[in-house]
C-alpha cells in the first residue's frame, strides 16, 4: 500500500482524485499494490463531496505524516506551492506537479533538493498537459542529440487562431469565444502574450539540452496583433498561422523564441486544430517525431500527474532519469537566427522590394490592392530587421515563416 | 563502463553502431559512464569497416563473455534470432530488438525468461521504428484504461497509398516506385498484405491491455485491391485511404483488425504522409493522443534500439515496466464490431440502396456514371455483410470508414 496526498482541489486536483477513483482497480492490478489518496489539501470545504473525509486545511498534517510518500502539487502559483513543494521534498517525499510557472521559476532549485534527498520532482503535466513529451525526452531520446523542439504549447491561442482562420473573426471575438468556453481566463495575458508557451519551451529545452534555461531570456511575442487579413494571406499561401514555441540547437548555440509563424501544409504541426497541443522534435538519429494530444483540461492533465505519481512509487529511493542539469545555458540572440519572413508592405514598388529583398516572392490578394505580400529568402533576422526598418511605416505586418 | 554487443550488421545493426559512435560523448556524459560496443556479430566480413576489429562470427564468444551486459538483436527472422535471444537472456544479459516478427511470435516466452532471470527484453523499435510508443504505453499511460489504438504502422504501404492519391497511379506502379526507393522488399507480401502491421498492432495491444494477443487471431486485409478509382471517391469525400491497424477495447471485449480505411480530414492520422508512421491512442483519462515519426529507416530504428539499451544499463538488475502479461486474450469476432462502410455499387437503383441501407449517403462521380458510391450508417459488420451479400456481384468495392 502506497499513500499519496493532493495539494489543491481545483480543476487538476479533482482530476487526479478522479483518475485514482475511476481506474482504481486497473491501477492497483498493474502496480501490484493499492494506492490510496490519503489527504486532499484545500482551504475550502466540500460538503457532500467524496473527498470530504480526507480533506485537510492544514498542510502540516501532510508534511508530517511519514505514511505519505508522494505529493501532487496542483495548486498553481509560485507562492504557497513553492513553499509546500520544498517542504515535502525536504521531508523526503516525492512531488509531482502540473505547475509550469513554478517549474520554470524554481524547478532547478527544487530538483536539486529532490536529488539530495533521493526523491523525485516530476512535472510531465507542466508541458502540453497529457502529452508525454518530458518522459520521452528523458528516456526515449537519450541516445539522440536533439536539435529542434517546435511546439504548439498553448491550447487557448491555438483555439483562437483556429477560430480566426475558420470563421474569419477578429482577435477580440475569438478571445470572447475562448473565454465563453472556459479556455481563456478573465485575464488572458499569460496565454495571448505567449508567456505560458515561453515557460513551457524553457522547461522542454532545459531537459533536451541538459542545461538550465531561464525563461526570462526567451524572446516572446503573442498573437494580439494577428488580424483576419493576415489569415487571408496565410490561406492564399496554403499556410496556417500558429503560435509556435521553437528552440534550435545549432553549432553556434541555442536560440529560442515564441512567436506567430506561418506553417506550411506538409509540416505535421499544420493539422493541429482546436485546443490541441503538439510538440515536434528533431533528433540527429531519430529524425522527425511529433507528440500530439490535449494540452490542458482536467482529466488529460490529471492523467499525466497520475502517471508521474506511479513513476515515483515504482522508483522509491531511486532517481527517475532527468536530463535537466544546474549549469546555466546562455541563449543566442534571436537576431542571429536565420529564417524567412513574411511582410505586408503598402506604397512600395516591386523594384523597391526586389532591391531590399532580392529573390523574394510576392503574394497579392484582390481585396488588398494597396499592399504587397512579400516572402523573403532565408536570411539572418538581424539583416532582415535592418531592411525592414528602411521600409518604416510602409510595413503593415511581419510574420515569421516556419520552414 | 558498460559493454554491449550487436547481433547482425545489416541496416539496423550498422545504425546502432553509428548511434553510439556519433553521439558517444553526449551519451557517456548523460549516462555518467562509458558505453562500449564490444562485439558485432555477423557471418560476413567487413574489411576496412570500423567494426572490423570487433567483428565476431561465433555467437558463443558473446554469450560466454560475462562483460557483455546488453545485447541488441537486430538480425531479424525467428530462427537464429530466437535461439540467440533466448541464450542471451538465460545467460543473464538483457536483450533489445527491432524484430517485430520475433516479438509477435515468441515475445511472451522471451519476456517470461527475462523476468525469471531479472533482466529485460525490450522492443521499442519493433513498432513504429523510432516512435516511442511502447515506452509511453508502459509508463505514461499507466493510470489510463486504453480503449483504442489506431495506427499507420507500415511505412511502405503508407508511401504507396500516398503516391496513388497524389499522382493517380495504380497499385503496381506505386509498388515499383516503393521498391526502387528501397522502401519495399523484392517480395512485398508482408507489407502489402498487412502482415507487418498485424504483428505490430498485436504487440501494442498486448502491452496496452495487459494480456497476450496472438497475432494469428487478427483479421488482416492488405491494400492490393485499392485502385485509383477508390482514391477518386476518397477525394470527393474529403477523405484519404490509409492502411490502419486498429484495436478497440469495448465493454464487450477487444476487437482488432488491419484493413484499408477511409480517414476524414479532422482525424490526426489524415495528415500522415510519405513513409511516416503514427499511432493514435485514446485513454479514458488522457483522451486523444498521437505519436508520429519515422516508422522505419536505419537511424530512427537504431535510435529506439539505443534508447532501450540505455534503459537496460540504467536498470541493471531491475525490471523495466512492461504491461504485457502471459494470460491469453480472446478477441471478439470483428463481425461484431460496429462501423460505417463505403460501397461502390453498379446496376442498382437508389431505392434498392435505400431499402438495404436506410439513411445511407450516396456519392457520385461524373466519371463513374454506372455506379453509386454508398456510405452506410453505423451498423454491425455482420449485418452489413449480410446486406452486401444480397447485392452480390453488383458490389465493386467495399472500404471501411474510420470515424
Amino acid at each position: 500500500m502506497s499513500k499519496i496526498a493532493v495539494l489543491g482541489y481545483g480543476t487538476v486536483g479533482s482530476g487526479v482524485v478522479a483518475v485514482f477513483n475511476t481506474n482504481r482497480e486497473l491501477i492497483n492490478t498493474r502496480e501490484g499494490e493499492e494506492i490510496e489518496v490519503k489527504y486532499v489539501l484545500d482551504l475550502r470545504d466540500f460538503p457532500g463531496d467524496p473527498v470530504e473525509n480526507i480533506l485537510v486545511h492544514d498542510f502540516s498534517v501532510i508534511v508530517n505524516d511519514p505514511e505519505v510518500e508522494v505529493v501532487a502539487e496542483v495548486m498553481g502559483g509560485t507562492g504557497a506551492a513553492y513553499q509546500f513543494t520544498k517542504q515535502c521534498l525536504l521531508a523526503g517525499k516525492s512531488v509531482c506537479t502540473s505547475n509550469k510557472a513554478l517549474v520554470a521559476e524554481h524547478g532547478q532549485e527544487l530538483m536539486d533538493i529532490a536529488r539530495e534527498k533521493g526523491v523525485n520532482y516530476l512535472f510531465e503535466a507542466s508541458c502540453g498537459g497529457g502529452i508525454p513529451i518530458i518522459r520521452a525526452l528523458n528516456t526515449s531520446l537519450k541516445a539522440d542529440k536533439v536539435d529542434e523542439i517546435s511546439g504548439i504549447l498553448n491550447g487557448t491561442t491555438n483555439y483562437m487562431l483556429w477560430k480566426m482562420e475558420q470563421e474569419g473573426v477578429d482577435f477580440e471575438t475569438a478571445l470572447k469565444e475562448a473565454q465563453a468556453r472556459g479556455y481563456a481566463e478573465a485575464d488572458p495575458t499569460a496565454d495571448v502574450e505567449g508567456h505560458d508557451a515561453c515557460r513551457k519551451i524553457a522547461i522542454l529545452s532545459s531537459i533536451a539540452y541538459g542545461k538550465h534555461i531561464n525563461y526570462k531570456d526567451i524572446y516572446t511575442e503573442g498573437i494580439t496583433k494577428v488580424t483576419p487579413d493576415d489569415m487571408e494571406y496565410a490561406k492564399a499561401m496554403n499556410r496556417r498561422i500558429k503560435l509556435l514555441a521553437t528552440s534550435h540547437h545549432t553549432e553556434e548555440g541555442v536560440y529560442i523564441l515564441v512567436a506567430p509563424f506561418l506553417v506550411e501544409e506538409k509540416n505535421p504541426l499544420f493539422g493541429v486544430e482546436d485546443v490541441f497541443n503538439a510538440v515536434f522534435v528533431h533528433g540527429n538519429m531519430l529524425g522527425d517525431a511529433m507528440f500530439y494530444g490535449s494540452g490542458a483540461g482536467k482529466l488529460p492533465t490529471a492523467s499525466a500527474v497520475a502517471a508521474d505519481i506511479l513513476d515515483c512509487i515504482r522508483n522509491k529511493g531511486r532517481l527517475v532519469p532527468n536530463g535537466w542539469a544546474s549549469e546555466e545555458l546562455d541563449l543566442l540572440d534571436v537576431d542571429e537566427a536565420e529564417g524567412r519572413f513574411f511582410l505586408r508592405v503598402t506604397d512600395a514598388s516591386y523594384d523597391e522590394i526586389e532591391e531590399l529583398f532580392p529573390g523574394a516572392e510576392t503574394v497579392e490578394l484582390d481585396s488588398y490592392w494597396d499592399e504587397i505580400g512579400v516572402v523573403t529568402k532565408t536570411m539572418r533576422q538581424r539583416e532582415f530587421k535592418e531592411k525592414q526598418a528602411l521600409l518604416g511605416e510602409k510595413v503593415r505586418r511581419m510574420i515569421r515563416i516556419k520552414d
